[in-house]
């Protein structure tokens, strides 16, 4: 069986999907075959640019037509794009492959799972740093008790690109397209992984978000540099979503979280870390050490830095000998073998899109909780 | 002038600093003499012992008497023993210099900073790692506006000395004797360490507090171990402070805070670490590595890490050459020569009684806000 | 045009270039195009397998018919298979990337060179480190002086697949099929590496050479794993070749190198590391923190840690955004880049083959130093 | 019983020691007492300002005077001092503890050796470094046969300030005095570390010795700053001693070893670091990380980061709690606790004169190869 897979998104996340669907063969030759059939977009000529470096067959310009064409609808767009194709693809029966967060509004979030519970179709969100193989082997040791009582979670995502105030607004500054900032697109992350590893569900939070730059200059029509005449003459759009959020939590059996994102962190450019501390022992990752793992067993003095690229270690068996290391596209090779391989089998794919609501409360909870200035029952 | 010294308590603190007293001769010749003079405590034998080990002249068993006996008087008992005896001293003209945090409850916290007020006796509060090389030397690089605004805050003091349940009790878990558990005891130093470093106030915070382990045995009469005849038949004593809290703060400049203390963090030992973002660049200091410092320059591209023991570093003139590293106990040296020299010379100390009471307020407000599951104006 | 290209072996290094021209397309759009023409071994089920795996169009028994048919030969078969194959495809005109390093003796390294002279073909050796983006970010630093006189290099390559004695033997193993073992295997790289950074030539070497396990099982006939009966039985082969390498060099400069590399280095799987000491600044590299170069400028005070992965790093506009990390793999496409670039072009690649032999050189005099126990001039 | 000691020297060493002996009583209760008698030295001046700072009761300048009107002659002087004063104080029946190297000379190592021999006086040389907890626990762990196997050995000693051509000549540029440069002043410590912590005696080595700066600016009279008037007149003296060396060596139980020093080694302050592999185990130490030792064992995936500082490491019970870090100063506590110990008990010290000679013989020979360009048995 081939599932022929369209996209709606052609940019960054698209180059990456596609890219994960043309090593998919060499790599995890028992991946389902896929045929990249149709890019999804406005811009008729980056599409068609597109279609060719990406290696489609076609493009399209309305998702509508598209959603009931491919096998697999993969929704790659701004985050107000997520509801109506893949609601309308899953109404289709057609699987949908869905970017995190999973919708820009709570609301939207609710209907789009709604939609995944009531079709026979497979609907994953794209939380793709559960699939770094540091983080399953993490997951591993967790599962098999390796931390006893989970006392401490804390879980970073530090970035630094908005820090200079000139930096261009782009649909990821707007309330309306993207739902929130820093929280959305990064915090979702950190949230879905810190539950995920540990396997209990955040119970109540106290969020505090902020913007620290209100408007910034709008890029030129080339899509880059401003207006050389400086900033006076420069249109702006104000930033209505957050640089950075933090937020404490309390999971239902009892541990302490401490989760923070910013675009403003000068000097990390995509410090995704998670440390979690339990009775028995300690684990902690850095997506910029993306192939070491640090964990501390509870017969153990210190943290000891595992380079996870042995045979044996999650996904490497598919790739090269130890100490040969993997980077950050490789996720995408790993959920989209995982994804398509639950579409083509009808199997459910975790995380669905109830995981993707999941997180999607927990994020509108710390928003909540930081205008209502107390603590938020998810 | 020798300054005659006096302390109460004769433990882990009163070593620490009857150890700087000693190395100050050697290796800061222009500080006061100093003559110590008399240990106050209870046990008898005890303190005959610790006379003779930290080289003082006599003993008592009685505070009242000695605190207009001596010239300084450094109140390093348990928390609820800060008040009484300070303010007497202080009352009496007499310098005091007294361990963090202030006192063990707000209200006692303000006595003592009144009574600093409306004493010519020099008063100060021993936040010594603001003593640490490394620390002063980010001070000096932040007050020279190294960080421009200034985003993040972060800072962690990370223990696992309770992790074990069987762990015996002591004062430390008494809200009686102590205030707070690692609220007090560790956060203290964070949010001393973050507003000094920043040179801002805290003005809310969001606090969570916890305790994991509710009561624990109590050491035998020989103050060790545990009865052998199992857990069944040891007496137990109710822990009533946290032992573990996290919060959130927003400074009053606009700054973004996120702090945490525990005593359950497995496998740290004394992880009291501090990052802080602003808008030109970033420092981290990580105290198990004491003598490191981790810049990031706003021209520089990652965080470079700075062996701050070159002889134009602060304190560094009067030790040894670069690179032969100096250890925890010598911030005692540094913050012993600081405030002798204050008490000497008739000058405030830094930190003083105010600066203990502000950190107290904060402590208070992060006990508030989590009672009371909001947040709370300092 | 389009270059037909044919490799001679088709397992670990077949599935790295494999990949790498597979890659090219979508990522390197300038690239010229390829066609996987043909594989050429002598297992006929495994070549046809991988024919399949790896996109090519057919497999060859014999590669003295493949190296004409095609416009580019890899040979990346045991280096006793490098010299007559590349030989006959220079000498067809065909151009000629091999694998690392050149040759399995210094004779048959100065033939390939000598052949590659005289052809108007392309001919490469494909030292694959040198495009690791934070090694050409250190090249272009270094030739912009940023390390003044250069005083020192040492490299290191450990890893520790052997350490255990019932490894299994391979070709690696042999000095028939292999010239040596570590030492050409791994300590090419760090000749090549220091070499090319510096840009200085090594006029003499001290070496060192060591066999620790002088024998070892033959893996059973399905390529696996040993006899169950245990190790009496097992039949083994005899190591003739070098587990382990030091050696001390000299530059032509007045540079002071240290040299080692090892398969018994416990605890190191693939940690290829270089730094330099210069009058005016360090640099500093780990392969396994693949996208990280430490970096001392002459007026910094301690190491910089500089995530290579900025649009402007060298590659970096080809692949994702800042802190989105590249893998091991991630060389191969650059190489194969630039390499094809140059032939399609009818320039030189660097490194070319007289790059190889000069290595090859030294690799001989470390060896010949070894036996006679005193430096030998390169 | 109280030992009265007399020092050779009264600056860095001089303060080191000083310190140390001041410090005993209160850490170190069943320390002998020792009194601090009398130091020896030229500058009456100086000698009276040290001997008040550092707490002794009078000077001399006069060695042979002295060696025996004290228990104890401490060694401090510059390396051709440490001969005719320490082989009187022993046929004196004075207690000898002598700085490294031993000797300027082999052949005046081997008369204080002979000299130790036959005196029933206690001799020891301060290799500092063996006294590390670090380094005892990784001691206690070979010794426990953690390693297995030794295969490698490397250690370098890494510092940066003759870098700078117009830092001033001192007598450790001098061959005269100081022997040899950096191979006697830092290798020293390498070596002993080496043959110490692996049980295990050096065979033969080959050396490679460099002199990057041939003359040095001779202090001003006041032994501090340069002449204002600029480099044309200011005075040179020529540096007759390496700035750097390197070594292979192979032990006598076939374990591989590289050793390197520089004074040259930009960046690097007091890089004093050694990693062990063996079959079963590595250990990885870093002096400028003093408190951290990295283990690898057998059953682990990578190194372990293990903090020393807990009550049941070497020394720390004398100490503070976990992660109270230690510093430099420290390891000279823990020698003068050891060799005064010893001295007190009529035991020997370990390492003795002995020790000193041996490694002498490892400098010398490592000297003669590089003279002779091939290897020399030690």
């Amino acid at each position: 069986m081939t599932l022929s897979v369209g996209f709606l998104g052609y940019r960054f996340m698209g180059q990456a999907h596609a890219n994960a669907l043309a090593r998919l063969p060499m790599f995890f030759p028992d991946a389902p075959e896929v045929e990249r059939d149709v890019l999804v977009g406005r811009d008729e000529e980056a599409l068609s640019e597109a279609v060719d470096q990406f290696g489609f067959e076609r493009y399209a310009t309305d998702w509508e037509e598209v959603v009931d064409e491919v096998d697999v609808f993969y929704n790659l767009g701004p985050n107000n794009l997520h509801p109506e194709p893949s609601i309308a693809a899953l109404d289709a029966g057609t699987h949908v492959f869905c970017e995190k967060p999973l919708a820009h509004t709570l609301d939207a979030a609710e209907r789009m799972a709604a939609a995944a519970e009531s079709s026979d179709a497979t609907a994953g969100v794209a939380f793709n740093y559960r699939f770094v193989p540091a983080i399953q082997y993490a997951k591993a040791l967790i599962d098999d008790g390796f931390l006893g009582d989970v006392h401490h979670v804390r879980a970073e995502y530090l970035q630094d690109w908005l820090v200079d105030p000139t930096a261009p607004w782009s649909w990821r500054n707007s309330e309306d397209v993207a739902g929130s900032g820093a929280l959305g697109d990064l915090g979702a992350h950190s949230i879905d992984l810190a539950q995920y590893l540990i396997g209990d569900t955040i119970d109540r939070v106290s969020g505090h978000l902020r913007t620290f730059v209100d408007e910034r200059p709008v890029p030129g029509e080339d899509g880059g540099g401003l207006d050389a005449a400086g900033s006076d003459s420069v249109e702006t759009r104000p930033v209505t979503v957050d640089d950075a959020y933090t937020a404490q939590a309390e999971f239902e059996g009892g541990t302490m979280g401490v989760f923070e994102a910013s675009r403003f962190a000068t000097g990390h450019k995509n410090a995704n870390t998670i440390e979690i501390n339990g009775s028995d022992g300690s684990i902690r990752f850095d997506l910029e050490r993306f192939n070491e793992l640090e964990v501390l067993d509870s017969d153990a003095r210190g943290f000891e830095t595992v380079l996870v690229t042995d045979p044996d270690d999650p996904y490497l068996d598919h790739w090269w000998p130890p100490g040969h290391v993997l980077g950050w596209e490789h996720t995408f090779v790993h959920e989209n073998y995982e994804f398509l391989s639950a579409a083509a089998a009808g199997d459910d794919h975790d995380p669905d899109f109830g995981t993707g609501l999941a997180v999607q409360r927990t994020l509108a909870a710390i928003e909540e909780s930081d205008e209502r200035g107390e603590w938020v029952r998810v």
